[in-house]
């Protein structure tokens, strides 16, 4: 009754999911001292005298963000910790608390409640991080959560913005696992539909299927670089893809880089798979996403420090911003990168 | 296909919403000492050096906790954040940083998506609190809002465990407003399905339509506190209603209490509209709901400090625990004080 019938439409869709970002937070003002950082990193930075204390927050929705007919209720709990666990991570931070709040339907019994919370209780456990509250309430339809994770660290949190010319860009672990579990997910429950006999073997596939269903925060990672004595310079974790974080760190950074496709680490079982699916396998490390690998750069006086670590790989380099961002390919082609995720407002935006 | 079809059932409205919470969070283990207070109340309270760093988060969900054929966008955007910032003030502190998630569907324009943020931004303004963050991104069905506030106090925050035998008990403004604005919307609503072309006066009914669409959060409440130099010995916000708000306070401090159906502050359009929709006044006031007034507990001592406010009301008194909570009736039998929510698992339950 108050729908005001003659009002212009602009479908989301235009903006792309960083343009609606920016577009409706343009006017947000800062009116705290203790307000270090606002939109537009991993996680806001707040400073409460000698802590910085790290705030972050993602939502997870059913139908958008995960398939129950594959995921498992308690692995869903479990990763939606981990995904806000690596935005703290990615701020060199530790998180310390996570608040949930969970909406359902009523076709969700205590027993599904109990699963999700025992995957939120073991990641809890495993991370030493205190869950201290939130909100449950019932949905109209399906399963939504949504997690804010708080960190601290009693030095500098790293933020996107400082990488700088001739520094080294670093990824840990190996890149685009998640996405091709996710295929082979997809794939198993396209079969399953037409026979719900079928009694697949997922074993060629286990590790990537970890990967999507039970993903890791690198927590290791950030107590690793603390044990090297590496500081970064600029840091992101990768949920939407190698492409678009680098991107992300290149543009808050004001730099350019250069990422060499022949050093991206790549699981045996991902390039496989990648056969497998005939996809390439350096588009699905690019743009797949979901890896919550730490992505950061480092000083070149610092590379002798981490060379010989197995859990982090050297893939490129900062360069000054004018030159652009490039991937330069196996056959020593320089071509212009660029984030194309899998899905433009598909998926989410976080900021 | 990792369904596990024999597994029990348990419906979740056998438990009712707080047995529910306590049920999924009875594991929870807390291990880091900055977390001084975790599940249980208004926020959680974190410590970080001389301060102390208060969390919450709410969600509001479309169709359940909204409904946008009568809440304009923009009003809904500014509750969401009051809804918020009110458990702030509850622990005596003041908000100073929100998130806010966004999750929307395909049938949103971003018109909508900016009259929203257009809300939201001016709660930030006029309550002076930072907006740091967030995740946007697509739902299956409807708007769906995830707030987390963060408040900061360099004293002591005030929980809901603090109340003592002889404490008064004091309510800011008054209540019930909100709900019968909702009565009036709703009835609005049936008659617009009906006949789209009436056109309905709401003049009459101003006053607790606008408690029911834009919510202050009482901001105001908290400074005048410090300034009277009255520290409460407990405190809570009554979003729920009046009785269950107070028997939080009860059963947290392990006290009794005798609330007073006559000295509960009613104002005098939801007194006249209760008689138009035939509804007991003190009913609405004890289980309505979405007030966001203030509920505190004050040593009798600090009395003549807040006797002359027009903004607080004494409505009764802290007894022990054995005696039980009561309400005492303007025909001065008394009866027990029980939490009857509108509606049990249909609306939400805080942590």
């Amino acid at each position: 009754m108050l729908e005001d019938k003659n009002q212009e439409r602009t479908a989301l869709e235009e903006l792309g999911e960083f343009g609606l970002i920016d577009h409706l937070t343009q006017y947000v003002k800062i009116h705290h001292e203790s307000t270090e950082l606002g939109i537009g990193d991993d996680a806001a930075i707040l400073n409460h005298g000698d802590n910085r204390v790290l705030v972050s927050t993602d939502m997870l929705i059913e139908g958008v963000h995960f398939d129950l007919s594959y995921v498992p209720l308690k692995h869903l709990g479990y990763k939606a910790v981990m995904v806000n666990l690596s935005d703290i991570y990615a701020m060199n931070a530790h998180p310390k608390q996570i608040t949930v709040s969970v909406a359902v339907s009523n076709r969700f019994p205590l027993e599904a409640l109990e699963e999700l919370y025992a995957g939120i209780q073991t990641a809890c456990t495993n991370y030493k991080v205190d869950l201290i509250g939130g909100d449950t309430t019932s949905s109209t339809s399906g399963l939504l959560l949504s997690i804010t994770a708080v960190g601290a660290t009693a030095g500098d949190a790293i933020k996107r913005s400082g990488a700088q010319e001739h520094d080294l860009i670093v990824v840990s672990g190996d890149i685009g696992g998640a996405y091709m579990g996710l295929q082979v997910l997809e794939r198993e429950k396209a079969v399953y539909q037409v026979n719900p006999n079928s009694q697949p073997d997922l074993e060629p596939y286990s590790y990537i299927i970890e990967r999507q269903l039970k993903p890791e925060a690198r927590k290791d990672i950030v107590a690793l670089l603390e044990k090297l004595e590496v500081k970064p310079t600029a840091m992101i974790d990768v949920s939407d893809g190698l492409s678009s974080e680098l991107l992300h760190i290149c543009k808050t950074s004001k730099v350019g880089c250069n990422l060499y496709e022949d050093k991206i680490p790549l699981d045996p079982q991902v390039i496989q798979t990648c056969e497998e699916f005939d996809i390439d396998s350096t588009t699905v490390a690019l743009s797949g996403g979901e890896d919550y690998e730490l992505l950061f750069t480092i000083k070149q006086e610092d590379f002798p420090k981490i060379k010989a670590n197995p859990n982090l790989t050297v893939i490129g380099h900062i360069t000054q911003e004018k030159e652009g961002s490039h991937l330069i390919t196996r056959a020593d082609t320089k071509i212009p990168l660029i984030a194309r995720g899998w899905s433009a407002f598909t998926k989410d935006a976080k900021h």
